[in-house]
C-alpha cells in the first residue's frame, strides 16, 4: 500500500530536501521519523528536491507500508519531527502514484524585501539599494512562457534527460516594500528558478536591457544568465497531483 | 534639538530593549550606531521597555543633537546596525517633547500559532494541544476595561509609583491556525501583558474559570495570575504620541 504525506518546512538550516551523505537534509529527517515510530526502516520519493536554504509550505513524498498505520501517526511524527518540520497529512493513494512523476505542476514563489525590515530577514531576500522597474521585469518574465529548453538557468551536469519544461505563469506583483515572483511549471530544472530571479532582477534594475532576455535563453548556456538570487526568498508553494492518484478513485 | 526615532526590531537575541550591564541590548546596538556615525556619544530615551525576547515593529526613542545632522543618517544607521533592527524614520520634535513621558498609548499583539508550522516559529508561541474557547477568553478580556490597577499581572519589585493603567482594547480573534490578542493602554506595568495573556489562555482551555478572573484583578497580587505566555509570541505594534510633539506645530 502506498501513502502519501504532504508537509511543509523552513529549509534554512538543511541542506536541501534530498538526503545527501554527510549533510542534514529534510528527508533524511522525514525517514528517520517514519522509520522509528513505524520500527521499520522507511524509503521516500519527494515530489523533487529544493536546493539548500529553500523553503516549502506545501511539499509531498511518498512511501510503502504493508500494515496497519499507528493511530494519530501525523501527531507523533510532528512531535518527533524539529520545529522547522511539520507534516499536515497522510493519506493512501493507487500502488501506482508516484510523488514525483505524477506532479503535474509546481508552483513557486520568490520574495524580495526592498526595505531593511528585521521581520523578514528568514523568507525574503533583501535588495535594498535598487529601484526595480516591475513591468520590465514582467515583460521579460512573460517571454519565458514561448520556450521550453531552459539549459541557460540550468546548473551545469544536471542528470536530467531533457532540460523542456512547460511554464505557465511567471508574474512579478508589487506591493509596498516587496515584490513577489510567481512562477508554475510542470518541471523545474535545478536551480532554474533562482537563476530566472536573477537575470529578472537584473533586467529590472537595468544591468541588462530588457530585448536581451529572448538571447539569454536561445544562447542555452547557462553563463550568460546571470548570478542566482539567493536561496532565502524561495518557496515551493504547491505542487498539484491529478484526483486519479487517489486511493477511492 | 530633540529627534525622535522610529524604529522595529526583532528581539529574539536581545535581552530586552533597555541598556543592562553585561547584556546586548537594542538600546545599546541603536546608540552606538548613533554614537558611531554622530561622533559623539548619544544617549537615547526609549518609549518604554520590552522583555528579553520581545519584538517591536513600531518603536520610538529620542535624543539631542546640536549640530546639523550627516545627510542620508537614516540610511546610514541601517548599514550600521544587525539586520534585526531598522530605522524607519528620524524627525524633529519639540524641545520639551519626550519619547517615554509624552506616549499616549502602546498597542501590543499576542499571536498564538495552533498548529504546528515552521513559517511561525519566531513571531509566534505555538500552543498545538489544547483547545481554546475564544468567547470564554474574550469575555474575560472586557473584564480588564473595568480595571486599573493591574498589580495581579506585574512582576513584583517594580520600580513605578502606581500600578494604575487605561486599557483601551483587549480582544482576541481568531484564524484558522491562529490567535491574535490585541491590547492597547496608556502604559504597561512590566511583565503584564504576558501575564495577561498567560491568564486568558488558562481561561480558554478551562484550567480557570472564567468568573476567576476578576478575583484574580482584585487579589492585587501576582502570584494569583498564570505563568507568563512566552516572550516571543509578543509585539509591541504601535505606540501613538499626539500632535504636539511635533517641531512645527
Amino acid at each position: 500500500m502506498r501513502y502519501f504525506i504532504q508537509f511543509s518546512y523552513d529549509g534554512t538550516h538543511y541542506y536541501g530536501y534530498q538526503r545527501q551523505p554527510g549533510h542534514i537534509s529534510v528527508q533524511e529527517k522525514l525517514e528517520s521519523a517514519l522509520s522509528k515510530l513505524l520500527r521499520k526502516e522507511i524509503k521516500t520519493v519527494g515530489a523533487g528536491r529544493t536546493d539548500t536554504g529553500v523553503h516549502a509550505s506545501e511539499m509531498y513524498a511518498h512511501f510503502n507500508w504493508e500494515e496497519e498505520l499507528p493511530d494519530q501517526l501525523v501527531r507523533k511524527l510532528n512531535s518527533f519531527l524539529p520545529s522547522d518540520i511539520s507534516i499536515h497529512a497522510l493519506f493512501r493513494v493507487k500502488d501506482s502514484a508516484h510523488a514525483r512523476f505524477d506532479a503535474r505542476e509546481r508552483v513557486y514563489k520568490y520574495r524580495i524585501s526592498t526595505k531593511k525590515n528585521p521581520f523578514k530577514q528568514r523568507y525574503h531576500a533583501q535588495f535594498l539599494f535598487y529601484q526595480f522597474d516591475v513591468d520590465k521585469m514582467n515583460r521579460a518574465a512573460k517571454i519565458l512562457l514561448e520556450y521550453k529548453d531552459f539549459t541557460s538557468f540550468s546548473k551545469l551536469h544536471s542528470d536530467n534527460k531533457t532540460n523542456d519544461c512547460y511554464i505557465y505563469q511567471a508574474e512579478w506583483k508589487q506591493y509596498e516594500d516587496e515584490l513577489v515572483f510567481t512562477i508554475s511549471a510542470n518541471r523545474f530544472l535545478r536551480n532554474m528558478v533562482r537563476a530566472i530571479v536573477g537575470t529578472l532582477m537584473d533586467i529590472g534594475r537595468g544591468k541588462i536591457e530588457e530585448n536581451e532576455f529572448r538571447n539569454i535563453i536561445e544562447k542555452k548556456n547557462r553563463k550568460f544568465a546571470s548570478t542566482s538570487a539567493p536561496a532565502k526568498g524561495l518557496t515551493l508553494e504547491k505542487v498539484i497531483y491529478p484526483k486519479e492518484i487517489n486511493y477511492e478513485t
